[in-house]
């Protein structure tokens, strides 16, 4: 992102924000280490921590914003001598610090300005941000050990990332219609005799033509029953269905994750249809439910009420739905939670572990299934969230010895067997509570069966 | 790369040759960790750390390999809970024995395997991996800082990375093949209008179609003269200059690296012609010299020489050639060296800081332009390097204060303004030191001014 193109005041006002909920403890927030390739000076593109991003607006390899009262200032990294010999003139610090709105220091003035007062922080994603945080704070720095300051900190960041402002939809607007470019391509590339990674290919061309990046590792697979299936090496067979989970990062650093399926033939068989058609009124309903005060959980519930009563319309499950639910038998088919926050971080600040996405006081279920549930917060206006049921056929669900009472009396294996073409289906869109209701945010991108086999053919 | 594709007789031998060089010391190679992203959940895509890679075959996450006299076990990360569940059925130890052609354990054996005794390691390139093998063998590893029995594993793990084996070469072979794929798609993709991250996307997905990745950043920019430049948001106008630093990694972890320049326009122009034919003749007499026995400095200096040579006929510089070059003036337009070793990484065992690089006695010049050339060994057969002179016109070099006299007396202002659309030009290639000589393993890829408009056309 060019720096003339950051809204300033809108990361000034995220900052007043910030401070206004922090009270007297400063916060100090670092952008944290390239990740290195397979040495030091091969590294990936740097992408500045979520916290920091979110304050700064920008990437900036090693700096570090803080802000004390009604007041930021930003540290920068020295430029390395001969910096302009090798990477051309790059913005200076008084550029820097009209874009971003606030004052800009060298860093070798961080230590005076902290020294003295404690100081709230939270911890870099990579180690080496990790180690720059403590030596500068004299302190270790860990995730999932925050307390005191930290905490209080982590509470006021999720209080304002959680309700997403204007800029924020702009970027996920933004990354929602590369998303939408990707999953078109993707359909137009399927073929018979082509491979996962042809498909692939057409999908991330889409963003790298928009100067953007995946949000995270595309899953793009004709086994859509392995939930986590990064491999992209099987040949796409007449028959088979595309399972495709790609979103984009947009330039500002706000993500978009979709999930669509779509067959290789360019039509649907009848079984394909069955079971899609139950995934997407599930997803139909889930939809439907999202608006200010719902709890998310049971919009999980929602979507798995919807999935249990398709699968037993068409012979799958045996049994009263509602039961069903209730004991978890649908989960056999639909394992995980309905799904999660979504933000600068695809799993919104799952940094901080459950503490963005689960309300004080409720914790995970044991249950198998809803123990996989990302979120559990009433939804309140400007929060966005994934609605991503699925049905899948997976053996090793199905046949491990603690479901095999659950198996026995709900599952009816012959009729199962009539769907054998079906391995894993899943549908997802990102969803923005408003005041009202919601708004689909990857809306455009087609998902009816008649829409998704228009796309294929162009 | 699938485990039914590794070279089991390859990877016996290399840990064969590796031991034959160690004498009685265990080495321990750790694989390290995936980095993480925006949260540990989110990685990058994982791949090994090189000396494991290489001895291994395969990237395995938190793995680490024992090397001791004849004998390797390669330690294995227990499977999490639930692995199939969410990634399908995977090797167990047994398959993963067979194809790697040693013997497995599981990776909690592996502190009764190296208690009582020393044993040396090689710094994982990220922190988390180099956290592992801290814990593992209860002292801190770090790069730079080698020294006893590490220090003499890296020079074993150096004598059999430098001299590449068959598998290396057909490794590389197929990353260079990618390579080609990649340059061509760029040369079509390219025209007035379009942007330099659409010729990024083109070349790109010729990679991913193939299951690969990039080897490092790309570069692909109408501003060549800025050397390391990985923005691409710059349009293509006519008269500019495409510069295309874009490598592949192929599926066993081997680089290629590779550096064309074509005009946006499809046609030179002949002030472009005139600079082009000076780079490609450097690269040409740079590589003809490359065989056993010579020493790179010296072909760094030749394409130096050649540069210079050409600079003053077409009247940019003024004087004498050699004086030129040894003065050091041809590096106020070639100020990087000429090339570096490649290999499993593309600046080949760049982590072992100039161990790789340096023969024994050798060390950096202070000479500017020199001080930055990567290798300054004697060639010998199976060692691979770059070629790649350049020619750039860099502001922040023309004007810095340190070379105005060099400057005053060798470059002619009003003839260097005469090529203002030549910013900067590079032509990079993989060559392989054989035993007669060399092979250029990038050869196929479009290179003289006649090939590369008309890969333009398509």
């Amino acid at each position: 992102m060019e720096l003339s193109d950051l809204d300033t005041a809108a990361l000034v006002q995220r900052r007043e924000r910030l401070a206004a909920r922090l009270g007297s403890t400063p916060a100090l927030l670092f952008a944290g280490a390239p990740r290195v390739r397979h040495y030091a000076a091969n590294p990936f593109p740097f992408r500045a921590a979520s916290h920091f991003f979110y304050l700064v607006g920008a990437s900036i390899e090693g700096a570090a914003l803080l802000v004390e009262g009604g007041r930021s200032v930003l540290f920068l990294p020295e430029k390395p001598a001969d910096d302009e010999l090798w990477h051309g003139p790059t913005p200076g610090a008084e550029a820097i610090a009209r874009a971003v709105g606030c004052e800009v220091r060298g860093i070798s003035a961080l230590d005076a300005a902290i020294s003295a007062k404690p100081v709230a922080t939270l911890p870099c994603p990579d180690a080496e941000g990790r180690e720059q945080q403590a030596l500068a704070l004299g302190r270790s720095v860990r995730a999932g050990e925050l307390k005191g300051d930290d905490l209080h900190l982590a509470g006021a960041m999720i209080d304002i990332r959680i309700a997403h402002d204007a800029l924020a939809v702009r970027e996920m607007t933004s990354a929602a219609e590369a998303a939408d470019a990707a999953h078109r391509a993707g359909m137009r590339a399927t073929r018979p005799g082509r491979f996962e990674r042809d498909v692939r290919a057409a999908m991330e061309s889409t963003f790298i033509a928009r100067g953007m990046s995946t949000s995270y590792e595309p899953i793009i697979t004709t086994h859509g029953e392995v939930l986590h299936n990064h491999g992209h090496a099987n040949l796409l067979s007449e028959g088979d269905l595309v399972l495709a989970d790609v979103g984009a990062e947009s330039l500002g650093g706000f993500a978009s994750d979709v999930t669509r399926c779509w067959p290789v033939s360019g039509r649907f068989s009848a079984t394909q249809r069955a079971i899609y058609e139950i995934v997407l009124e599930a997803q139909r309903r889930a939809i439907a439910r999202v608006a200010p005060g719902v709890r998310y959980r049971d919009v999980h519930l929602e979507s798995s009420r919807a999935i249990a009563e398709g699968l037993v319309a068409v012979g799958v499950l045996r049994g009263d739905p509602s039961e069903i639910v209730e004991v978890g038998a649908h989960a056999l088919f639909f394992p995980h939670g309905v799904g999660h926050l979504i933000g600068m971080d695809v799993h919104d600040m799952e940094d901080l572990g459950d503490l963005a996405g689960y309300a004080a006081g409720r914790s995970r279920s044991a249950q198998f299934g809803l123990s996989y549930l990302r979120l559990d917060r009433d939804l309140a206006p400007g929060m966005a969230v994934t609605i991503e049921p699925g049905i899948y056929v997976v053996p090793a669900i199905l046949n491990d010895p603690r479901f095999s009472a659950l198996v026995a009396r709900f599952v009816d294996r012959e009729a199962l067997a009539r769907f054998s073409d079906v391995r894993g289906i899943r549908i997802e869109d990102d969803v923005l509570v408003t005041s009202s209701g919601q708004e689909v945010l990857t809306a455009s991108i087609p998902k009816t069966l008649d829409e998704v086999e228009a796309a294929m053919r162009g």
